[in-house]
């Protein structure tokens, strides 16, 4: 409360050449904001949101009643998306009095026997290490030990991190799996640990044979190293029995605000309406969600219209398969799209955008949302990509925009238990939101 | 390596007036340290080590083993203790589309039919709160809602926080099932939190029913606060299946180095063999064993004979029973212990020690000891109580010692998952141990 009246303070200076829309909708955004309520309602009451579950159909629901009680059109996309279910998830080290091992199946992993395998444990820190093993690893447990880089992350260049220690969650399996590895344990891409696991989806290559895929928490992955240093000589059982079940038909969730001179041009705002099942999917992206239906509400409640069509789109399965960024594209790519903002990257306090837009026409459009300074949003920075959902969008050539939250700690908790409401500071989402808003009315309704 | 090379310019410094021995001794523990090494051994290789457990009993044949091959006697000294053994814990709101509820059993709870008992959850912050709904609790899971205090453990007052929050954990379940509840379940006692929950033992009064108690992860119980703020209507499946089962025939450890001139006279170095379960009991006190078996093999190693004996004592069932401290008072009490010198409190930095003595035997001591200064140890503070596993020795007269690491991150872990060896830097146990081999030399070879 007190960070309110703080804001409201220093929102109350006089803001030289802004647009006053644009100055009506930062207030409003963060004075009345029910982002926070939004977001309360999709990870407290309905929980974790996992493709293909009863709660993300929940969330469908939910979010379309929502926008429709709010007064704005509101519409289901369908989306087929798998529906991957985890199951029993245990390890310990046979070899170290059955010590207990901490981990959690990767999304989309397939499953080990009732009773686990047992096998050696090879730990590899690279590709180039698992090739020279190349046919050693055949009947193995291949582990790659590969932490997230922390003074990367200290820089807040957390996503350059996650980026580089996510290969092996994404494509180790397979990598293994060709040298006749039987499983692959990684240690869990994160920035902190009690304990903690970190999910996120593995990817089969349909040219290698599928083979269970877990993340171990940092403090098991460092336990494995420690006594394959001592001892080389670890042994695994490992017991996973998720299953994957028919796909299920889900949807994207679509509302609108027509424009008044160009409807046919849209300005898209998205974020996804899935999460992994570990947590609530408070900041992946139960926040990402409250943001852009929060804009949506800001604008119909202050009676704007904006020239071009504002796109709110809450995307099913960004998570495993993207199955919702890929039907929209589908669907709609022949729309006229003038631009396309992502959000999904926590809720921590707002620091700008990432762009494909460069040069004059960042220098411009900074210039015409000045006004985000006043709540250090303003940072535009031109990047190749600038969010999953809306990637075909961008390569189809419209311009992208990634929302970017203050990074330093999203890693602590993102795909794992602690990726919970309490990690999300009211006054910092309302800020999120008001940063998405003017951005969009800008793009929206500018020349 | 670097802090090591910056300790040792430190000590070359010249230390005037202080006795040489308490030098060598100091020197030893820091730059010839095995505690490491011990405390990998307990926690890496051992793991948790549960009172009546396989890996308790081999703590204990590895400790005695251990003494006699550094030329130390060692014996071990029967002890009976609990075998309580954790089984499937699990719960969900029925209330709010099943979600998932991170818990574990408190040591020592009863098990919940195996379908889980499901009820209404009442919240309360205090034992007033309870009876003033007194007979309203029938038949409901009470929620006792005590975070420890943050303020205090941010002023490193941590154990004053602890105390006064797990005042719930100990005592809540009976003070409810006097009034009909059927469970209880506290917010985990801890400082940190990614969804990490911390066990401890529950007391339970005869006069009442037993009921199951269970700690729930901060987050879990922030969420609980939260629904029952909205909606007051939150109701939870609880299954817990932990097995008492019967008593288990285990052992202190007692290692001792002859005092050469009365003998009869001990000095007692204490810590506590067993842990908790859930992670591998390295702070929680893999490492108060690795501290005091070290210094045992420390004056072992230098040849020093001190004029009274030195008794390394290796408590089992500290955590859920106290058997360990029970039995050795029970066979020992009319010996003449001179002091009782405990180190139950992580492995954390040192920075001194409390003790039951006070005024002018404090000072005295204190500038005997003024060598510790070096590595920030030297500081005694006047307390009625020193440690658990000495304290029947202490409420006897002897006086007593506890040995106060930093205590800032200690309950970030303490009695959870995260208790693991990651958490030890090894100079600082290195230090640690240091500070309790130069107290334990004084006081056994002083006049």
């Amino acid at each position: 409360m007190r960070n309110l009246i703080i804001f409201t303070m220093l929102a109350a200076l006089p803001a030289f050449g802004q647009d006053p829309t644009s100055e009506r909708i930062l207030h409003r955004a963060i004075e009345a904001s029910r982002a926070y309520e939004t977001l309360s309602h999709l990870s407290d009451d309905i929980g974790p949101r996992l493709s293909g579950s009863r709660n993300a159909a929940l969330a469908v629901d939910w979010t379309t009643k929502r926008f429709r009680e709010w007064g704005i059109d509101a519409t289901n996309e369908p989306v087929m998306v798998p529906h991957w279910v985890r199951g029993r998830e245990s390890a310990k080290l046979v070899s170290h009095n059955d010590q207990n091992i901490v981990l959690t199946a990767l999304g989309g992993s397939v499953a080990t026997p009732a009773t686990g395998i047992t096998a050696d444990v090879v730990e590899v820190a690279s590709y180039d290490e698992l090739k020279s093993l190349g046919p050693r690893v055949k009947g193995r447990i291949v582990f790659y030990n590969n932490p997230m880089d922390m003074e990367l992350v200290r820089s807040r260049r957390s996503f350059e991190a996650y980026r580089k220690a996510v290969e092996f969650r994404s494509n180790g399996a397979s990598q293994a799996a060709q040298y006749g590895a039987i499983a692959v344990v990684i240690r869990s891409v994160g920035s902190a640990s009690l304990r903690t696991p970190h999910t996120g989806s593995v990817k089969y290559d349909e040219k290698h044979p599928k083979i269970p895929a877990a993340a171990m928490t940092a403090e098991d992955a460092m336990l494995i190293h420690r006594l394959i240093a001592r001892v080389n000589d670890v042994r695994m059982n490992l017991i996973l029995t998720p299953r994957d079940l028919p796909q299920v038909r889900s949807a994207n969730v679509i509302a609108e605000i027509r424009g008044s001179e160009k409807p046919d041009e849209i300005v898209l705002i998205g974020a996804h309406l899935d999460s992994w099942d570990l947590g609530t999917g408070a900041i992946d992206d139960g926040s990402g969600v409250a943001m852009v239906m929060d804009t949506m509400r800001i604008i119909h409640d202050l009676g704007l219209r904006p020239k071009r069509t504002i796109r709110c789109v809450l995307f099913m399965n960004e998570e495993n398969g993207l199955n919702g960024g890929k039907t929209y594209f589908a669907n709609h790519k022949n729309e006229k799209h003038v631009a396309a903002i992502e959000t999904d990257a926590g809720a921590a306090a707002p620091t700008g955008f990432t762009t494909t837009l460069s040069g004059d026409a960042v220098t411009s459009l900074a210039e015409r949302v000045r006004i985000l300074d006043r709540i250090g949003a303003a940072k535009f920075e031109t990047r190749p990509e600038t969010g999953a959902d809306t990637s075909l969008l961008v390569q189809a050539g419209v311009p992208g925009f990634g929302f970017v939250p203050d990074p330093l700690q999203y890693f602590d908790y993102h795909h794992s238990p602690a990726d919970t409401l309490d990690k999300v500071d009211p006054l910092d989402l309302a800020k999120d939101t008001a940063a998405i808003a003017v951005l969009a009315w800008t793009l929206a309704h500018g020349e």
